[in-house]
């Protein structure tokens, strides 16, 4: 397990953990922190993921966004099926060290598998305790999912 | 199950999930789901923490942010203990809906429980696979987090 920590810190006191300057990032019992990835240039969340060690260390090594997916339980770089990768700007982690925010610039007309910029193109009305409707805001489907993410022969 | 998650659609087809207009959140084993909260004025990136049902309901309810705290195992109303209470200005969900981006008007100096604005006051290094040290951004403490959050006699 050390190892696969390396080069990352062991966790420390609660201090340490939130006042120093060593990276001593805290994953979840799957092995995960959370990722919130926004466009450098607006400041639009495009989307929500999760990293692994090997995907952090990855992302801060090579300056692409890398992540685990979980349904599929694989390494992937951003933009390796679709070529819409992200370069990461800059990253920033929590007070508690659970959760990264990287700053991208987007290669390609969006994040989303869906087609989209942002995979957050769908408003939830508030104060409404009855039955919810979405509402669709930046929802314009700028590419084809079908033919950017097909399989290769 | 059923009444719990009221008033939530029941999670339908991948089609329906992803380009339908019910709103059928997809809480995880622990029955929570991720918030991304950002300014509603700047864009920046508040805090990462978490929802179950209730704290959803209550968020889209009352217009002000509810979360679930992991650690304590138990609902809090951003603000209660601090005075800090965020104001949702608009609620988004993200394609597979496991994923809520909430922008706030955030009460008070500041977010973070550490007397900051943002939780996320510390940079990661890019391209250095070696010995990484964070480097403070926007550290400045705004607020006396001993004074905020001490408990009430």
């Amino acid at each position: 397990m050390a190892d696969e920590l390396f080069p990352f810190a062991p966790r420390g006191s609660t201090e340490e953990v939130e006042e120093g300057r060593a990276l001593a990032p805290k994953f979840d019992a799957d092995g995960l922190l959370t990722c919130v990835t926004t466009d450098a240039g607006t400041g639009e969340v495009l989307m929500v993921a999760h990293m692994n060690a090997d995907a952090l260390q990855r992302t801060i090594a090579s300056g692409e966004a890398w992540y685990f997916s979980r349904s599929r339980r694989a390494l992937w770089r951003k933009g390796e099926s679709s070529g819409h990768a992200q370069r990461v700007v800059e990253m920033r982690i929590d007070c508690d060290q659970d959760a990264v925010w990287i700053k991208v610039e987007q290669a390609g007309p969006g994040a989303c598998h869906t087609g989209r910029r942002s995979c957050f193109y769908r408003a939830v009305p508030l104060g409404d305790a009855g039955a919810l409707m979405l509402e669709f805001r930046d929802g314009e489907k700028l590419f084809d999912p079908r033919a950017v993410y097909r399989q290769k022969p």
